[in-house]
Protein backbone atom coordinates (compact mmCIF):
# COMPACT_ATOMS: atom_id res chain seq x y z
CA UNK A 1 0.00 0.00 0.00
CA UNK A 2 1.29 3.35 -0.89
CA UNK A 3 1.61 6.62 1.12
CA UNK A 4 -0.28 9.44 0.33
CA UNK A 5 1.92 12.69 0.20
CA UNK A 6 1.43 16.20 -0.50
CA UNK A 7 4.52 17.89 -2.85
CA UNK A 8 4.89 21.53 -2.89
CA UNK A 9 7.25 24.54 -3.79
CA UNK A 10 7.18 27.28 -1.11
CA UNK A 11 8.92 30.68 -0.13
CA UNK A 12 10.17 30.89 3.45
CA UNK A 13 7.29 33.75 4.32
CA UNK A 14 5.33 30.84 3.69
CA UNK A 15 3.93 31.43 -0.12
CA UNK A 16 2.82 28.61 -2.99
CA UNK A 17 2.01 31.58 -5.52
CA UNK A 18 2.80 35.49 -5.66
CA UNK A 19 -0.40 37.78 -5.92
CA UNK A 20 -2.88 37.92 -8.70
CA UNK A 21 -2.47 34.37 -9.40
CA UNK A 22 -5.11 34.03 -11.95
CA UNK A 23 -5.06 31.94 -15.14
CA UNK A 24 -2.95 34.04 -17.08
CA UNK A 25 -0.40 34.71 -14.58
CA UNK A 26 0.25 31.00 -13.39
CA UNK A 27 1.78 31.47 -10.30
CA UNK A 28 1.46 34.86 -9.62
CA UNK A 29 3.76 38.10 -9.49
CA UNK A 30 7.21 36.90 -8.38
CA UNK A 31 5.73 32.73 -8.01
CA UNK A 32 7.72 31.65 -10.81
CA UNK A 33 10.98 31.85 -8.90
CA UNK A 34 9.34 29.29 -6.66
CA UNK A 35 9.70 26.08 -9.81
CA UNK A 36 13.38 28.36 -10.72
CA UNK A 37 15.16 24.89 -9.34
CA UNK A 38 13.04 22.48 -11.19
CA UNK A 39 13.26 23.75 -14.66
CA UNK A 40 16.44 22.48 -15.60
CA UNK A 41 16.74 19.46 -14.10
CA UNK A 42 16.86 16.13 -16.28
CA UNK A 43 13.41 14.83 -14.86
CA UNK A 44 11.79 17.66 -15.17
CA UNK A 45 12.73 18.08 -18.48
CA UNK A 46 11.79 14.57 -19.95
CA UNK A 47 8.01 14.10 -18.96
CA UNK A 48 7.43 17.84 -20.56
CA UNK A 49 8.73 16.40 -23.92
CA UNK A 50 12.07 18.77 -23.13
CA UNK A 51 15.52 17.19 -23.86
CA UNK A 52 18.64 17.56 -21.91
CA UNK A 53 18.80 18.77 -18.38
CA UNK A 54 20.95 18.53 -15.61
CA UNK A 55 21.30 14.87 -14.03
CA UNK A 56 23.58 15.15 -11.14
CA UNK A 57 21.87 17.15 -9.46
CA UNK A 58 20.29 15.16 -6.23
CA UNK A 59 17.13 16.97 -7.01
CA UNK A 60 16.82 14.82 -10.26
CA UNK A 61 16.83 11.94 -8.26
CA UNK A 62 14.46 13.10 -5.53
CA UNK A 63 12.14 14.14 -8.79
CA UNK A 64 12.32 11.27 -10.71
CA UNK A 65 11.24 9.30 -8.26
CA UNK A 66 8.52 11.16 -7.06
CA UNK A 67 6.80 10.72 -10.26
CA UNK A 68 8.06 7.02 -10.43
CA UNK A 69 6.28 6.07 -7.57
CA UNK A 70 3.51 7.73 -7.87
CA UNK A 71 0.42 5.93 -9.15
CA UNK A 72 -2.12 8.86 -9.30
CA UNK A 73 -2.15 12.25 -8.45
CA UNK A 74 -5.11 14.66 -7.34
CA UNK A 75 -5.09 18.50 -7.86
CA UNK A 76 -7.57 20.98 -6.81
CA UNK A 77 -9.43 22.72 -9.80
CA UNK A 78 -8.25 25.88 -9.04
CA UNK A 79 -4.43 24.69 -9.83
CA UNK A 80 -5.91 22.58 -12.85
CA UNK A 81 -7.24 26.17 -14.21
CA UNK A 82 -4.03 28.28 -13.53
CA UNK A 83 -1.77 25.33 -15.33
CA UNK A 84 -3.98 25.95 -18.22
CA UNK A 85 -4.98 22.22 -17.47
CA UNK A 86 -1.44 21.30 -18.58
CA UNK A 87 -1.99 21.70 -22.23
CA UNK A 88 -2.06 19.32 -24.99
CA UNK A 89 0.92 17.31 -23.43
CA UNK A 90 0.62 17.21 -19.66
CA UNK A 91 3.41 15.59 -17.97
CA UNK A 92 1.85 13.28 -15.32
CA UNK A 93 1.15 10.69 -17.86
CA UNK A 94 -0.64 8.78 -15.10
CA UNK A 95 -4.28 9.61 -13.90
CA UNK A 96 -5.11 12.98 -12.71
CA UNK A 97 -8.19 13.36 -10.30
CA UNK A 98 -9.38 16.90 -10.34
CA UNK A 99 -11.36 18.20 -7.50
CA UNK A 100 -13.97 20.45 -8.73
CA UNK A 101 -17.81 21.10 -7.89
CA UNK A 102 -19.01 21.02 -11.63
CA UNK A 103 -19.32 17.85 -13.11
CA UNK A 104 -17.25 17.19 -16.31
CA UNK A 105 -16.44 14.38 -18.45
CA UNK A 106 -12.73 12.04 -18.28
CA UNK A 107 -10.48 14.21 -20.53
CA UNK A 108 -7.54 11.96 -22.01
CA UNK A 109 -4.53 13.66 -23.04
CA UNK A 110 -1.48 11.45 -24.33
CA UNK A 111 -0.92 9.14 -21.36
CA UNK A 112 -2.59 11.63 -18.81
CA UNK A 113 -5.98 11.25 -17.93
CA UNK A 114 -8.43 13.88 -16.76
CA UNK A 115 -11.01 12.77 -13.97
CA UNK A 116 -13.34 15.17 -12.65
CA UNK A 117 -14.34 14.58 -8.80
CA UNK A 118 -17.05 16.31 -7.45
CA UNK A 119 -18.28 14.20 -4.54
CA UNK A 120 -15.21 15.26 -2.33
CA UNK A 121 -11.99 14.60 -0.95
CA UNK A 122 -12.51 11.39 0.31
CA UNK A 123 -13.98 10.31 -2.53
CA UNK A 124 -11.09 11.71 -4.83
CA UNK A 125 -8.75 9.85 -2.49
CA UNK A 126 -10.41 6.38 -2.39
CA UNK A 127 -10.66 6.62 -6.29
CA UNK A 128 -7.13 7.62 -6.70
CA UNK A 129 -5.82 5.19 -3.90
CA UNK A 130 -7.46 2.30 -6.44
CA UNK A 131 -6.13 3.82 -9.68
CA UNK A 132 -2.63 3.69 -7.91
CA UNK A 133 -2.84 0.28 -6.68
CA UNK A 134 0.67 -0.70 -4.88
CA UNK A 135 1.94 3.05 -5.68
CA UNK A 136 1.65 5.89 -3.91
CA UNK A 137 -0.87 9.00 -4.38
CA UNK A 138 0.47 12.22 -5.01
CA UNK A 139 -1.70 15.72 -3.98
CA UNK A 140 -0.18 17.63 -6.11
CA UNK A 141 -1.52 21.69 -4.58
CA UNK A 142 -2.52 23.86 -4.31
CA UNK A 143 -2.68 25.21 -1.07
CA UNK A 144 -6.09 25.14 -0.48
CA UNK A 145 -6.44 21.22 -1.22
CA UNK A 146 -3.38 19.98 0.95
CA UNK A 147 -5.09 22.27 3.54
CA UNK A 148 -8.24 20.08 3.44
CA UNK A 149 -6.36 17.11 3.41
CA UNK A 150 -4.46 17.71 6.21
CA UNK A 151 -7.55 19.28 8.04
CA UNK A 152 -8.96 15.74 7.41
CA UNK A 153 -6.07 13.40 8.51
CA UNK A 154 -5.81 12.27 4.92
CA UNK A 155 -1.90 12.54 4.26
CA UNK A 156 0.71 10.55 5.13
CA UNK A 157 3.56 13.20 4.05
CA UNK A 158 4.11 16.80 3.52
CA UNK A 159 7.26 17.21 1.22
CA UNK A 160 8.12 21.26 1.26
CA UNK A 161 10.77 22.48 -1.06
CA UNK A 162 11.48 25.36 0.81
CA UNK A 163 13.11 28.29 -1.97
CA UNK A 164 15.12 30.94 0.24
CA UNK A 165 13.18 34.36 -1.11
CA UNK A 166 10.72 35.83 0.76
CA UNK A 167 7.62 36.23 -1.75
CA UNK A 168 6.53 39.30 0.19
CA UNK A 169 2.96 38.38 -0.71
CA UNK A 170 0.55 35.91 -2.07
CA UNK A 171 -0.77 32.69 -1.56
CA UNK A 172 -0.09 30.80 1.65
CA UNK A 173 0.21 27.19 2.07
CA UNK A 174 -1.15 27.46 6.01
CA UNK A 175 -3.81 29.48 6.62
CA UNK A 176 -4.99 29.56 10.24
CA UNK A 177 -6.31 26.11 11.24
CA UNK A 178 -5.73 23.35 13.72
CA UNK A 179 -2.25 22.75 15.42
CA UNK A 180 -0.83 19.62 13.93
CA UNK A 181 2.53 17.76 14.89
CA UNK A 182 5.10 16.24 12.17
CA UNK A 183 8.04 14.25 12.62
CA UNK A 184 11.14 15.17 10.11
CA UNK A 185 11.37 12.34 7.57
CA UNK A 186 14.11 13.32 5.72
CA UNK A 187 16.01 16.95 4.87
CA UNK A 188 18.21 17.49 1.99
CA UNK A 189 19.54 20.43 0.60
CA UNK A 190 20.38 20.50 -3.34
CA UNK A 191 21.61 24.09 -4.94
CA UNK A 192 18.98 26.75 -4.13
CA UNK A 193 16.20 24.85 -2.52
CA UNK A 194 15.94 22.58 0.85
CA UNK A 195 13.43 19.09 0.75
CA UNK A 196 12.01 18.76 4.06
CA UNK A 197 9.44 15.73 4.33
CA UNK A 198 6.90 15.84 7.31
CA UNK A 199 5.33 12.65 8.51
CA UNK A 200 2.22 13.71 9.64
CA UNK A 201 1.54 12.74 13.74
CA UNK A 202 -1.43 10.49 13.68
CA UNK B 1 34.20 42.30 12.39
CA UNK B 2 31.06 40.16 12.84
CA UNK B 3 28.25 39.35 11.61
CA UNK B 4 25.04 40.87 12.01
CA UNK B 5 23.12 37.27 12.70
CA UNK B 6 19.37 36.73 13.87
CA UNK B 7 17.65 34.18 15.04
CA UNK B 8 14.72 32.53 16.02
CA UNK B 9 12.45 29.44 16.25
CA UNK B 10 9.34 29.36 14.16
CA UNK B 11 7.21 27.23 13.29
CA UNK B 12 6.30 25.83 9.59
CA UNK B 13 3.51 27.49 9.43
CA UNK B 14 5.03 30.50 10.33
CA UNK B 15 4.51 31.61 13.68
CA UNK B 16 7.09 32.23 16.23
CA UNK B 17 4.66 32.55 19.07
CA UNK B 18 1.27 31.41 19.43
CA UNK B 19 -2.23 33.39 19.82
CA UNK B 20 -2.12 35.64 22.96
CA UNK B 21 1.52 36.25 23.41
CA UNK B 22 0.94 38.58 26.84
CA UNK B 23 3.77 39.20 29.04
CA UNK B 24 1.63 36.93 31.37
CA UNK B 25 1.39 33.76 28.64
CA UNK B 26 4.92 34.50 27.15
CA UNK B 27 5.03 32.46 23.75
CA UNK B 28 1.15 32.76 23.68
CA UNK B 29 -1.11 29.41 23.34
CA UNK B 30 0.76 26.63 21.90
CA UNK B 31 4.20 28.79 21.66
CA UNK B 32 6.30 27.19 24.30
CA UNK B 33 6.40 24.27 21.88
CA UNK B 34 8.74 26.01 19.69
CA UNK B 35 11.77 26.13 22.34
CA UNK B 36 11.03 22.30 23.62
CA UNK B 37 14.06 21.36 21.50
CA UNK B 38 16.33 24.19 23.39
CA UNK B 39 15.15 23.13 26.94
CA UNK B 40 17.12 20.14 27.48
CA UNK B 41 20.69 21.48 26.12
CA UNK B 42 23.40 21.30 28.49
CA UNK B 43 24.27 25.12 26.51
CA UNK B 44 20.66 26.74 26.86
CA UNK B 45 20.88 25.23 30.56
CA UNK B 46 24.05 26.59 31.69
CA UNK B 47 23.60 30.09 31.26
CA UNK B 48 19.59 29.82 32.98
CA UNK B 49 22.00 28.68 36.19
CA UNK B 50 20.56 25.13 35.73
CA UNK B 51 22.80 22.26 35.87
CA UNK B 52 23.26 19.06 33.61
CA UNK B 53 21.42 19.23 30.06
CA UNK B 54 22.46 17.13 26.77
CA UNK B 55 25.39 18.14 25.63
CA UNK B 56 25.46 15.20 22.90
CA UNK B 57 22.99 17.01 20.99
CA UNK B 58 24.94 18.43 17.63
CA UNK B 59 22.38 21.80 18.40
CA UNK B 60 23.97 21.89 21.73
CA UNK B 61 27.39 23.13 19.94
CA UNK B 62 25.28 25.13 17.50
CA UNK B 63 23.73 27.40 20.31
CA UNK B 64 26.55 26.88 22.76
CA UNK B 65 29.26 28.96 19.29
CA UNK B 66 25.89 31.55 19.01
CA UNK B 67 26.44 32.61 23.21
CA UNK B 68 30.05 32.52 22.41
CA UNK B 69 30.51 34.04 19.19
CA UNK B 70 28.16 37.23 19.94
CA UNK B 71 29.16 40.49 21.47
CA UNK B 72 26.05 42.24 21.63
CA UNK B 73 22.23 41.49 21.54
CA UNK B 74 19.21 43.17 20.01
CA UNK B 75 15.62 42.90 20.74
CA UNK B 76 12.68 44.54 20.56
CA UNK B 77 10.71 46.33 23.43
CA UNK B 78 8.03 43.69 23.59
CA UNK B 79 9.92 40.84 23.56
CA UNK B 80 12.08 42.73 26.93
CA UNK B 81 8.47 42.73 27.83
CA UNK B 82 6.97 39.29 27.37
CA UNK B 83 9.99 37.73 28.77
CA UNK B 84 9.32 39.30 31.99
CA UNK B 85 12.98 41.30 31.33
CA UNK B 86 14.52 38.16 31.82
CA UNK B 87 14.24 37.92 35.48
CA UNK B 88 16.71 38.65 37.96
CA UNK B 89 19.67 36.15 35.87
CA UNK B 90 19.18 37.25 32.54
CA UNK B 91 21.19 34.20 30.66
CA UNK B 92 23.31 36.41 28.54
CA UNK B 93 25.99 38.04 30.25
CA UNK B 94 26.87 40.47 27.63
CA UNK B 95 24.88 43.75 26.66
CA UNK B 96 21.48 43.86 25.08
CA UNK B 97 20.11 46.76 23.35
CA UNK B 98 16.05 46.89 23.66
CA UNK B 99 14.50 49.18 21.30
CA UNK B 100 12.06 51.45 22.97
CA UNK B 101 9.88 54.60 22.39
CA UNK B 102 10.39 55.18 26.02
CA UNK B 103 13.60 56.47 27.91
CA UNK B 104 14.71 54.50 30.67
CA UNK B 105 18.00 54.09 32.95
CA UNK B 106 20.54 51.65 32.18
CA UNK B 107 19.83 48.40 34.22
CA UNK B 108 22.77 45.67 35.04
CA UNK B 109 21.73 41.95 36.43
CA UNK B 110 24.39 39.70 37.04
CA UNK B 111 26.87 40.27 34.09
CA UNK B 112 24.07 41.67 31.43
CA UNK B 113 23.71 45.11 30.64
CA UNK B 114 19.86 46.16 29.04
CA UNK B 115 20.34 49.39 27.57
CA UNK B 116 17.32 51.19 26.00
CA UNK B 117 17.88 52.59 22.52
CA UNK B 118 15.30 55.19 21.66
CA UNK B 119 16.63 56.60 18.59
CA UNK B 120 15.99 53.49 16.04
CA UNK B 121 17.25 50.34 14.89
CA UNK B 122 20.11 51.91 12.78
CA UNK B 123 21.30 53.80 16.74
CA UNK B 124 20.89 50.08 18.43
CA UNK B 125 23.02 48.56 15.58
CA UNK B 126 25.60 51.17 15.81
CA UNK B 127 25.88 50.93 19.69
CA UNK B 128 25.57 46.83 19.26
CA UNK B 129 28.82 46.36 16.89
CA UNK B 130 30.84 48.88 19.44
CA UNK B 131 29.69 46.94 21.90
CA UNK B 132 30.45 43.74 20.70
CA UNK B 133 33.76 44.84 19.14
CA UNK B 134 35.35 41.62 16.83
CA UNK B 135 32.30 39.12 17.82
CA UNK B 136 29.10 39.15 16.32
CA UNK B 137 25.69 41.04 16.55
CA UNK B 138 22.44 38.58 17.43
CA UNK B 139 19.35 40.22 16.88
CA UNK B 140 17.25 38.14 19.01
CA UNK B 141 13.61 39.04 17.71
CA UNK B 142 10.68 39.35 18.02
CA UNK B 143 9.22 39.49 14.42
CA UNK B 144 8.75 42.87 13.91
CA UNK B 145 12.78 43.70 14.71
CA UNK B 146 13.63 41.13 12.57
CA UNK B 147 11.45 42.47 9.96
CA UNK B 148 12.50 45.91 10.75
CA UNK B 149 16.46 44.78 10.22
CA UNK B 150 15.54 43.18 7.01
CA UNK B 151 13.70 45.34 5.30
CA UNK B 152 16.37 48.21 6.17
CA UNK B 153 18.75 45.97 4.99
CA UNK B 154 21.15 45.43 7.95
CA UNK B 155 20.69 41.58 8.83
CA UNK B 156 24.09 39.61 6.73
CA UNK B 157 22.13 36.38 8.53
CA UNK B 158 18.91 35.24 9.26
CA UNK B 159 19.08 31.51 11.28
CA UNK B 160 15.18 29.86 11.83
CA UNK B 161 14.98 26.85 13.90
CA UNK B 162 12.18 25.16 12.32
CA UNK B 163 10.14 23.23 14.48
CA UNK B 164 7.67 20.54 12.62
CA UNK B 165 4.35 21.55 13.92
CA UNK B 166 1.22 24.15 12.83
CA UNK B 167 0.71 26.11 15.58
CA UNK B 168 -2.87 26.95 13.88
CA UNK B 169 -2.72 30.62 14.85
CA UNK B 170 -0.03 33.84 16.42
CA UNK B 171 2.80 36.08 15.65
CA UNK B 172 3.83 35.18 12.08
CA UNK B 173 7.56 35.77 11.60
CA UNK B 174 6.86 37.46 8.11
CA UNK B 175 4.36 39.90 7.43
CA UNK B 176 3.84 40.98 3.80
CA UNK B 177 6.45 43.19 3.23
CA UNK B 178 9.27 43.42 -0.34
CA UNK B 179 10.77 40.33 -1.81
CA UNK B 180 13.89 39.63 -0.55
CA UNK B 181 16.75 36.65 -2.07
CA UNK B 182 19.13 34.45 0.47
CA UNK B 183 21.51 31.98 -0.03
CA UNK B 184 21.33 29.16 2.20
CA UNK B 185 24.17 29.05 4.13
CA UNK B 186 23.82 25.86 6.14
CA UNK B 187 20.73 23.26 6.52
CA UNK B 188 21.34 21.29 9.94
CA UNK B 189 19.00 18.86 11.18
CA UNK B 190 19.08 17.53 14.88
CA UNK B 191 16.36 16.18 16.95
CA UNK B 192 12.84 17.71 16.39
CA UNK B 193 13.97 20.81 14.93
CA UNK B 194 15.95 21.65 11.12
CA UNK B 195 18.15 24.67 11.55
CA UNK B 196 18.06 26.39 8.51
CA UNK B 197 21.08 29.67 8.03
CA UNK B 198 20.50 31.78 5.24
CA UNK B 199 22.92 34.97 4.08
CA UNK B 200 21.39 37.37 3.08
CA UNK B 201 21.85 38.81 -1.02
CA UNK B 202 22.57 41.98 -1.14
Amino acid sequence: MGTVSADISMSLDGYIAGPNDIPEQGLGEGGERLHEWLYNLESWRRPHGLSGGDSENPANELMDGLLKHSGAIIVGRRMFDLAGEWGDEPPFHMPVFVLTHRPRETMEKRGTTFHFVTDGIESALRQAKTAAGEKNVAVGGGAQTIQQFLAHGLLDELQIHLVPVLLGDGRRLFEPGPPMEFEIARVLETPGVVHLTFRVVQ
